[in-house]
């Protein structure tokens, strides 16, 4: 049987669209996880700051995985809905989001999250996310 | 003096993720925008779906840009926040975004998106996003 | 058994608050439904307005009804989240919530509604809501 | 001129919505404000709990406050969204918003607040809200 560490991590490697960002998994807590992404210029906006999406991506896998890492072994887990306020232009040399469970239930569970860009060693927060995420019994292997 | 297509297709070729992504503008309205993104499987989720990232930079580009098409000529937009409900898996061979107005303020604007799912001359809702869009003074050129 | 309609009414009969505020059921179709409110000077916020409080009763309650109009027969529904944008001062005679299904699903349906504020027979949207509804089996009766 | 905390409970004395609940102002820090509200059964949904009415209209309050008390002098705050996640029935003999400024900008202010349901001395979390609030120049007096 995997740790939760392990089946976050897992599942993370599966996500192809985290490694055409350049995106990586930095912190994996029980109900806690963390996502970093270095800055590119392919993944900006019309002003060259990081793109919402890319953010969003960040922020919404941060959340997922936090929720996965207190569920049950027989389930995974879905994004249900999100919302994100965008607080300052996304400028920086790596962006990183943290998220964190705020209440576990049986099939829904709510995580917040932040997205930091951090420059030089000083971080700024620039979005946050609340999100809801449901728990479904697994799919027997096919 | 550019038309508002012309300033919405300016931008949206200086978004650079929007190329990363494969995305194009297919419709440009006063008031509606739609964005289409082909199938890509580096854009995918630990299921193979689309990435709610993916899905939400569509969405967000739309909205935005449907703000943009009835702007002021000397204001710029930015993205304030938005909510997602992902209300099917995002399976298809093309996605398509589709955005439009919902009520057009002075400093505020809000936009409302649906993100489809087509395969095969059928169409599924998979997405929709509220958001609000904020009017900036274009700043001068450097 | 019940029919929709009547499941609908009976359960708006018991939100103590819909009559404390002074709201009414006015329309109950299959995943559609309007509730009304005479404007009262003691639901105001600061400005005289209608408070974002008690616009927001009507729009979560008729967006619940709407959800549970089209849910079966032995559940009950229960709202999980939602967004609410102000879209302009609540200023009227009367104001009306009208919520559709957007999406239903096993276990959530997604709505969404909108309020409108209404004075001498021309309405005005003041408000939009896009709401996730969990379905429960009804606990047996004690 | 008055203080921030003047401000806030001059505006909060004018909610004639706030009074109708039973509201009471009962912290207001710089960025930080808690409005309190005894359990009544005029505000009951079907089941008995607090409505998700009343409880968004305390945290609206009380995030509207929070953004007000950090507002410049000649500022008036307005509620742009928000969205809320209810996290647990609302059941207890008094429940309490507590809200706090997240980002401060110009013109728009992002607020998070928590409500918690208090009976005999312990609490618990039944809803949080995510808010955007708005400063507007106040109108010369007429």
């Amino acid at each position: 049987m995997m740790t939760y560490e392990e089946r976050v991590r897992q599942s993370f490697s599966k996500q192809a669209f985290m490694s055409t960002l350049g995106a990586d998994l930095t912190r994996v807590g029980q109900g806690r996880v963390e996502i970093r992404l270095p800055f590119s210029s392919k993944l900006t906006q019309q002003n060259g700051y990081l793109h919402a999406g890319a953010i969003t991506a960040l922020l919404d896998s941060a959340c997922g995985y936090a929720a996965l890492s207190i569920a049950a072994d027989d389930k995974d887990v879905l994004t249900v809905e999100f919302k994100v306020n965008l607080l300052a232009p996304a400028a920086g040399e790596v962006f990183e989001a943290r998220a964190q469970v705020k209440r576990a239930g049986q099939t829904l569970t709510v995580c917040s999250a932040d997205a930091f860009a951090i420059s030089g060693g000083s971080e700024k927060v620039v979005a946050t996310m609340l999100a809801t995420i449901m728990a479904l019994p697994i799919p027997p292997a096919r």
